[in-house]
Formats: structure tokens, C-alpha cells, sequence
């Protein structure tokens, strides 16, 4: 039971890089949401490769199909199943991987856990898997946008390479503007030469992906072990290639004393809002009303054509390997939009669970 | 549903500050296991507080009572509850918070959320409550060492003084012997001194605590979204004042680029080993039998008595708030007992639950 | 993690018949309940058994004291632990039954599942237990009542006597005035002479137990898989001896047209309601605004001093047993207490998780 | 989240009569259990309708496509995703009851609970929703049958007319013989005859099925809250129709004697069985070895073209009703592959959850 995530609004995701299809079944969205494919294609648009030199190659149409769960163009309080037939699979490429694990790629478990892996392109693996991710992450935020919430993942920084803090308006409108969905196009420019000078040279890059989520009320999260923090912090990192989470200041605090980071309160027109944000919008494990803000550490893509030391495990030899395939050298930017679906997952879930949403339908 | 964690190992926790009482159920330990009191008591021990100069001076004893689940010294596969009846409470500490949140204090969140809150000593927002988490982790450390496996936490970082890099056994000996609980001995006594000066200012400071498990076996964990990593970043999340968490390398992975950092297989006296270990023993969310890494950044305690701005939620108005009390200047040292426990309630967990630990009877 | 029960409203139940105590913990009760110790005693006097001659002579004092979640009278959100510790066990009774389990008892299937069994009293099988069953079903039945809703439970059958039909405030006022718990005062008389009669020849009687709930709102309950009646028949067969469960008209329904017993909705004083309630208020695993109505079926005490055949688990041999101890000679009027909660604790679930009841506050 | 069952072996349901698609997503089936669509197809054909003068006209292929979790004909330990196509499905029957719910349907439930119901063919209401059900169950069996465990379900009674007791193969060999699916040819015939001549009346009947399981090791189930006896109750209880559950003798305890009903413990050829099964092979919630043995009231199908009062819920008025559709007139045929697909389900969650199945790998 480890596909399912989620209490009340729940994703249960399924599929494969190179089986038929992949997709999610999406249960509790409340009724009379209005929702159509489109909604939930346009995210995926966002993540498609393909779309330019920082991405791989491969051409994935990724056309989403809704086989249930809607009724005369709303939801209608049952589960709603998005699914993404896949159509243009090498599986050529694979198979000298079926017994020799890609150094720091997931297969080796896979391999160990379940003695029959399919290991083309990944398999369960594959990043292509966030599919899933994103056809509950699209259903999440129009539900939340009926809530005023609005959330945006964006790049903060590439190898050494450090994106400006901006305006939550100014990084939306400029991540659309540039491949690599950073706000600061300065530093965009950067990183896409960065990247694509790596590639070049085989190899891949890592870096740091933020998440800001604007208009949630605050009590958000369930203490102690439901918090909003720890359910984030879990969906975050359960993303592939992601080795760390923080909020708010995040790491920095190790090097603070607390009356330097203390977000003090203030009435600020008749609404309470806290000086600064250091907190990043959660304290004690629930919201405060502030934005919430998350960074998630992205690993460089391992698969990467170098030639590196493996292991054969039929033979139990050590084994050379060079993955040829086609990988992105940076998978930051495409990670965004799974950051940005499973944040309005996560928040989805409990504005249901603490009561801002009606649980089966939005208009009693 | 939010005071239980865990799904086959399964911790209920309950009880505040300056309630009767703070304890945990735990259920799905499997029979037979070995267990006392004092088992659990030694671990308590660990997170007391008054027995040092930098944690508060309250005397807390801290006696743990076995309610139920042991028979004839056994485990007998019924859920264990373990309880510590409080004493030593101030109630009149408290009373001029119950209008008035402290600055990054979670006290906010519960008046919001709950409208009924138990102000005193923070009520089960208080550190205080992680006597549940010590409980439940005592037990699972006792059913992880039938298995080989073995847990140490200890501080890396306070402000911006840094332990060195050890080896697990030498740090698991340094760390009985200072107050700070880190491995580093100079550093230890550089982190006490620098505490010491803050608590004189009124002030608190951060830092940053590892955790380190050994001989876990390869392949626990669910992809893809109860993985080992992400259910980690959950529980380690979730403990207050934390902000971050990190496994591996972390968040310097965005620096690096893949064939510097990936870890490359070898076959080493018949056992797969990597020849590095940046990933913190966890890849696709899966253990691959390498020591498991995590880091968690913990910020300064916020309950300083520096004087501070806050607001009084029953006038909506301005107010200026001193915290006297007895607080801990620095939570990271009593923080490695929690983060050891935590990490040792997932990691029984997913042994259960991979087929590793039989789930209901250790000598069937 | 099998001792728990609940989504929203959570019961956690731990002990067992002769260790220290017995108890529960209720996580996701609402804040702002006002509740007291008295209100969990009431109901749990109704279960203790020595009050009559159809009930074991043992006398329990049975004194729940509650540890946690209760701020200034009223609940505060966080977990509510109820506990009752044990006094009056005489734990030499049970010895000759270590190895030899007693026919139709459950020591045989706690015996192979743990291998530590406890089998004094029954260990953690014995019908004391279901004092956390009765510790959340009064904190379920006082959050119901908020929301206008009253459950009870009568005995209608004992061998073949079987009570008439009544209205429910007949039958509420009835059920003290008798051991049985019976709401026909006539038939409970008969009923304690059969009981008594079987008693004296060492024997025991089954009976039908049977429960009604007004007030209930239409379209509680999740379908497919967590409808009301699913929920109900679950929580329902768990309880020890039950061996069915049926809704309105029951079993009756394979002898019936459709057109005999389909229930006509009608408007009635603009209020919806059917002609007749042979679903027994739930269809399509929904609430229909009617009343809810259950019946279970609960079969005869297993312990009964008759030699009976069995077999040393120890030997593997063919064995004789005899079982003297105090038993109930029906359990059916105790079951009562235990059907009633039990039948509290789902309602009150649902009635967070369809939106009737706020999932943290009473007074939002 | 109330279309999924199952902790370990968890079935997520969707889709509806009259959408795209119906189908299920089978997540916590172990690795390398050998599974091709024809394994589904063919219990889904059991179900089909349109195959006798006892079901309905509908002709629906039901063909199902696996569209996730098999690599090399082997599950692989990913989700596994069936789904049938919706193609014969005439909506025009059904407008008139967007706003006049059927007496005894569920479609009242629906509308009140989420206020966008497809009233098309029962929408997710439809008995073609059971689907889900069986391509779990067809799941479950095939792996259930890896170690031993066999399921069969029959009817026992329609109307009044009751099936003789026959042993598990001559039952097993009748039921393919007849549309009833009763395993007394004799009783099978007047069954039959009835069905068609209260068909003919434009009525529909009511009936008993039961469900025998063999070869189920002894202490499956999961006391206090998840027992083996609690969790098949919910299941078949969710099913549609159904209004009771029982258990071995069932509602029959109540009119007996300990002494009479007790199932003694016996060693026959070294194995542990009891003289008689009166407990159907669970007794304190787990199983004992013996044949695990349920039944089920099925209601007679609420659809009839019988003129029937109703209300019409936008005008609020009492409006009269008739059904015309193409309805079974007895739903007990078709309702024994749920029967024995929700029981397999049931039976393999828990053979992972206790330890007899591992739960990742057939071939560990």
C-alpha cells in the first residue's frame, strides 16, 4: 500500500515508463468542482520533456485522458481516474541494466525488493511516474484556487549558480518565460549555459527547487504527527532525486539565536501577520497564515554517459557501465511542477481535513 | 487522527505538559521480545531535563510505568502503553500567554485550531510530549538490536561551531560524556561555552543534529510515497523546532555534479557495498545497505526572555511579551534522544513491514 | 496495528484482563465538548458485571480516571486517555489453561498468533477489554447528543423468547428496570428465569442484541468501501461472541418481494421520510434520515463448567477440561453497553467526516 | 477516501455504469506471482449479464485491459490497474430519476451527499461498479491459491425456497451448471422458476448466499479492531443488497446452549481440527484452520416496474414512480463473484498482514 498518499483528498498513483500507461486515481475530491482535461494538461504540459536543450529529448506527447469521476463538466464526489497511455518507448536501450544497478539510480532496490523489476527506462522508477503526481497536484489546485490559495515552484539555484529573492509575482510571470522556470532571468541565462556545458561533457547538475504557497488560512496541519511541516516535508522528499527539505529559513537556523529569527506578531489591519517569515508559514507544525515556503535539495540525474563502476548481480562481478539513453542533464526544471502538485496535494488534503473545505461537496 | 504514527509499529501518543500525564501506546511490536521498564527508562533518562547547565533546571523525574503488553518479562504482541504521571509542574509560569501567542512559538496554531488550549507549559505543544516519541522509541531500538541494527544521534553544529567528521563508535562513546551530546569533544566544549554566554543575554541558539543507522538491510521502504527517505523527513520533520532535514549529502548535492557525488557499486568480500556513501543509505527510497544519514536543522528555542512584540488575541491589539519560565537556551542536546527514537519508530516499522521482523511473533 | 478503530474519531484500546490496567485512548474528539470523568463512569457502570444474579459474581469496582485531553472541563483536541486499572483478579483460576485452549474460547488463535500468551482471565480475548470500547463510545454518545442524536441497545431475544416490538422511549425506559437489559419488562422476566435455570446446570445461552439510533442526519457514510453499514457490521462483529450482524429487516429480506418491502419515500411535513424502515435507515450504505436499526447475534458464553473435550497444545494430545472461574451465564445484557458504544464510535466518525461535526471545534 | 480497501492488499475502486470506464488499481500484490488479463476475464465473465432469462437483458462484454503492474506475465510488485471499458449503456432510461430517487436504491444517499449524481444506470451506485470487485478479487484468489486456500460462493436461498447442505466439491462442480449458481441442482430448478415468475409480475426476490473458504492457516485476523470475522462482515456488508452478515451458525447462536454449539478441540492425524464448525472457522477473531464459512442477506433487487410512491426532491412534492430498465429480477446469482471476490480479498490482506505471505516477493 505504498502507491496511495493522502487522508482525505488521496492520490493513488500507478504505471510505468515503458508498460502501457501511468496515471492516478484521485479519491475525495468534494463534488461540483469544475474540471476538465484540459486542467490537468496544462500542468502536464509543463513538465513534458522535450521542450528544450536543458531537457531530454525524448518527445512525449502525454495526452491525459479522465475515465471517471466527472458529471456534466463537474466532479461529482467520485474518484476520479486520469490516465497517460504511453507511446514513445525505446526499450532497446535498457536492457544491459537488467542485472547491473546505476550507481545512485533507484533500480538497485527496486531489484533487491522485488526480484521482478522492470527495468526499462526505470520502470516504476521513472520520473515518468510523476505523472501521477501532477494529475492530483492539477485537481489540488483548482480545488484550492477556490480557496484563494495559489502556489508556484520555482528554480532557486543551479550548481553554484543563485537565483534573487524575488516577488511572489515577479518569479510567476518570469518562470514561464525561461526553460529552466527561475525567476531571476539573469541567473536563468546562467544556469542554462551551466547546464548545457555539463551535458556536453556528459554529465548532469543538481540544485534547488522553492515552493511558495500564498492565501492559506492559518491552523492548517495536524499536531503531532499529521503536521503540515512533516506531511510536506514527506511528500517533498519522496520525490526521486530529492535529498533534503527545509522550510523557512531552513538550515540557516543552526547559525541563529532566536531573538535574531523570532517571527514577532502584529495586528496589521485588523489581521494578525507575523514581521518576518522566517518560519516559512509553519509554526508548531501548523500554518500561521503567513506564505508558505519550502526549498527541496535536487541531486544531479545519476543516469549519466560517463563511464562509471557497477556491479553485475547474477555474477557478482564488479561490472564497468556507460548509460547511453536519453536523460536530462538537469532534472530541476521539470521537478518544479511535481514540487508545485505535491505541495497543493498535501495542502488540498488538509484544508479538507481541517474543515475550510466541505468534505463531499464545495456547494452544500 | 493525528497523535499516531507508524502503520504495522504503530505509536499513539497522548498527554500535555501540565496535564496528569504523557505516555504512548504502541501497537504492533511483535511477542517475545524482552522488555522492562527500564529499557525504556534509560532512554528517558537520556532527555531529562535539570542535569545540566545548558538545558533548563527543572527536575523532572520522568518515571515510566508499563500499563499493559508485557507478560512474564515479554512482549505478548499487545499494544504496550507506557506512561510518565507528571509532578514537577509551575502552572503559575503561564498564565499571561493564554491571550497572547510567543513569536514562533506553536501556541498560535492550537488557540486557532482548537479554541480550547491548555496554555500551561505549552500544553501538548510542549517538548514535553516527546516522552511519547521516547517510548515508542526505546521499544523499537530493543526490536531493532534483534536485528542487528543500531542508532546513535548526536550535534554536528551549534550556531557556527562544527563537530568533526568521526566514526560511528567513536562518536557513539563521546557523546556519554558530554552534556551537549556530540561527538567532537573540543567542539563539544566550544558549543557548552557558547550556549552558556546566550542563556546569560536571555537568548537561545540553533543547531544541527545527525542521525546514524547501522546494519539496516537493503530494500526497506515503499516507493513511491511511503518511501524510507520520505517517511524520515516525516517523523524527523514533525519534531517541533526543527526546519530541516537532510539525508546523505543534502543540500549540498545542488553543488555537485552527478559523476562527483554518485555512488558507484562494488563487490566487496562478497558484499555489495558503495564505494561512497552520499546518499545516506537511502536511493529510490529504498535502503541500500549502507549507513543510514540524516541531518535535521533544529532553530533556537523559542521562548526567550529577551522582551518581544506579540498581540493580544482577545483585544486584537499590540503587546509587548517577556518569557520568563524555565527554558532550555538550547534544545539540540535533549533533541538527539527524540531524533533517535524517531528514526528507530520508522525504521521498525519498515522492517515489519518489508518482511524483515515477523509481525506478530519474534520466535515463531 | 489492530487496536485501533476509526478515521476521525480514533479509539486506541490497550490492557487486558489481569495485567494493570485496562483503557483507551480517544484521538480526534473535537474541542469544546464539555466532558468529565462521571460522563465515562455512567456508562461503564452499566457493563460491570456482579449487579445481578444473570451476571458473573465477580465484582469489579471499575474506575476510569482520565489522564489527558480535558483543559477547564471541556475537551481540548488532543488525545483523551481513559484508564481503569485492575484490582480484583484472582489470577490462580487460569493456570491449567496455559496449554489448553478452551473450545469456542479465542486463547486458541492468540495462542498461535503470539506464542506469549497471557491467559489469565483471557489475557487481552477476555470481554473486560471492551472497557475501551465503552470509554470512547460515552465520549462518541455525549459528542452525538450535541448534534441531537441517541443510540440504545436491547436484548429482544434469549434462546427462543423474544421480546415485542416497542417504541424507542418504552424501550429506553424499560432496559433499567430489569438485569436483562430488555425493553419488554414481561419477556425479561422469562428471560432471567431461563438464564438462571441454564446457569445452575453449568450451562450458557446466546441471545440477540439489538440497537436503535434517532436523530441520525441522511447521507452519512463513504461508499464503496466505508459505508455506514460496512462501518457498523465491522465494529459490530468484532465484539467477542457476535457471530452476525444484520440492518433493518435482516436476513428476513431473502424470503421478500421488492415490492413487499422496498421503503416509499414521502414528503411529511417538509421533511423527507420513508412509509417504512425495513432498510432499517441505511441504503446504499448511506443514511436515510431514518432511524438506524441493528441486530447482532451473540452466541452462547464459551466458558462453561461441563467437562468438555480439547487437547495440550504442549503434548499434542487429546485432553479433558473443565472451566470453573466466574462467568457470565448469558453475556447478552453486558453486550448492550458494548454495542452501544461501539455503534457511538461509528456515528460519531462519520458525523466528522461527512461535515456534520467540525473536525477540531466544537464552538469554531 | 472511501473507495479503497485493504491495509496491505489494498483495492482502489473507480468509475461508474454509465462513464468512460470502470476498473481498479490492486496495490500490495507481492512480485513474481505469474498473472495474465485471462485470469481476471475469466471471474469477470462469472458476473457478466445478459446470460440467462434470471439476469438482466444487458449484453456487456466486460472485457478487461491490464493497463499497470505485470512485467514478463509476472506481477512485479507495482500497482496493478485492470479496467473495462463502459459500451452498452442506453442513458436514456434513466432522466426521469435525476430528481425522484427510487425507493430502497441508493441513489437518496447520492444526491444528498455530494449534489452532482449521475442518475445515469445508478451512476457509481450501479451493481456494474462490482467490477472493481472482482478484478481485486480474481487478484487475490489467484495468489490466495499459491498457498493453498480455495473460495467458493453459492446461493442457498431465494425466497423461500432453501438449497440442501453439500460438501465444498459437489458444490464447487453444481454451481457451474446452473444459472442460479446453486450448488442443489434440484433446489436450483424451483429457484429458477420462481425467480421468472416474480420476474414476469414485474418483481423482483430476495435470497442467501454463501461463501466457503478452505485451506486458510489457523490465526489470521487481527484483534481487537481488525479482526478476520469484523473485516469480512464490513466487505460483504458494503456490497449492494445486502443487509446482514453471519458467521458459522450465525443468527442460530441465540437459541442455543453453550454446551450445544461449543466447537470441541480434537488431534486427527496429528493436526489440530474441531468435531464441528459451528464458529465457521474463526472464533476471537481469528481463523482456527477449519472451513471459514459466511453468509450473506441479499435484499430483492429495489428496481421494479411495479408503480411505487416516491417524492420528487426539486419540486418537493410525492410523485409515484415506475422503473422500467432492463433490471435483474434477482441480483443472488451475479452477487456470488462479489461475494467470493470480496472474501479473497479480505483473505490475501490478511495472509500478508500475518505474516504467511511475504510482502514483496513470491520468490524472496
Amino acid at each position: 500500500m505504498s502507491n496511495s498518499i493522502g487522508e482525505k483528498f488521496r492520490i493513488t498513483s500507478f504505471g510505468s515508463s515503458h508498460g502501457k500507461a501511468v496515471g492516478a486515481v484521485v479519491d475525495g475530491c468534494p463534488a461540483n468542482l469544475e474540471l476538465t482535461a484540459e486542467d490537468i494538461q496544462k500542468e502536464l504540459d509543463k513538465r513534458k520533456p522535450g521542450t528544450s536543450n536543458v531537457t531530454t529529448p525524448r518527445k512525449e506527447s502525454d495526452e491525459v485522458q479522465i475515465l471517471s469521476g466527472i458529471f456534466e463538466g463537474k466532479t461529482d464526489g467520485t474518484p476520479i481516474t486520469g490516465v497517460v497511455f504511453n507511446k514513445n518507448q525505446h526499450s532497446k536501450d535498457y536492457s544491459m541494466f537488467k542485472n547491473t544497478p546505476r550507481p545512485s539510480h533507484g533500480d538497485f532496490g527496486w531489484m533487491m525488493k522485488y526480484g521482478n523489476y522492470d527495468y526499462n527506462g526505470g520502470g516504476r522508477g521513472s520520473g515518468r511516474v510523476t505523472i501521477g503526481h501532477v494529475i492530483g497536484g492539477a485537481i489540488a489546485k483548482k480545488l484550492l484556487k477556490t480557496k484563494g490559495i495559489e502556489i508556484i515552484s520555482h528554480v532557486t539555484q543551479i550548481g553554484n549558480i543563485k537565483a534573487e529573492k524575488l516577488d511572489f509575482n515577479t518569479i510567476k510571470e518570469n518562470i514561464e518565460k525561461n526553460p529552466i522556470r527561475c525567476g531571476d532571468l539573469k541567473a536563468a541565462k546562467e544556469m542554462e549555459e551551466f547546464i548545457i556545458s555539463k551535458k556536453e561533457e556528459g554529465d548532469s547538475v543538481g540544485g534547488i527547487v522553492e515552493t511558495i504557497a500564498i492565501g492559506v488560512p492559518a491552523s492548517l496541519g495536524e499536531p503531532i504527527f499529521e503536521r503540515l511541516d512533516g506531511d510536506l516535508a514527506r511528500i517533498l522528499m519522496n520525490i526521486g532525486a530529492v535529498k533534503g527539505v527545509e522550510i523557512g529559513l531552513g538550515f540557516d537556523v543552526a547559525k541563529h539565536c532566536g531573538s535574531q529569527i523570532n517571527d514577532e506578531y502584529q495586528i496589521d489591519n485588523e489581521k494578525i501577520t507575523t514581521k518576518t517569515n522566517n518560519s516559512g508559514g509553519i509554526i508548531g507544525g501548523m500554518s500561521n497564515g503567513m506564505p508558505i515556503v519550502s526549498r527541496i535539495a535536487v541531486k544531479p540525474t545519476p543516469s549519466i554517459s560517463k563511464c562509471q563502476n557497477s556491479i553485475n548481480l547474477e555474477r557478482m562481478e564488479n561490472e564497468k557501465i556507460e548509460i547511453k539513453g536519453r536523460h536530462d542533464p538537469c532534472i530541476c526544471p521539470r521537478v518544479t511542477v511535481v514540487a508545485e502538485s505535491s505541495t497543493a496535494i498535501v495542502l488540498a488534503d488538509h484544508m479538507i481535513r481541517s474543515g475550510f473545505v466541505h468534505p463531499t461537496n464545495l456547494k452544500p
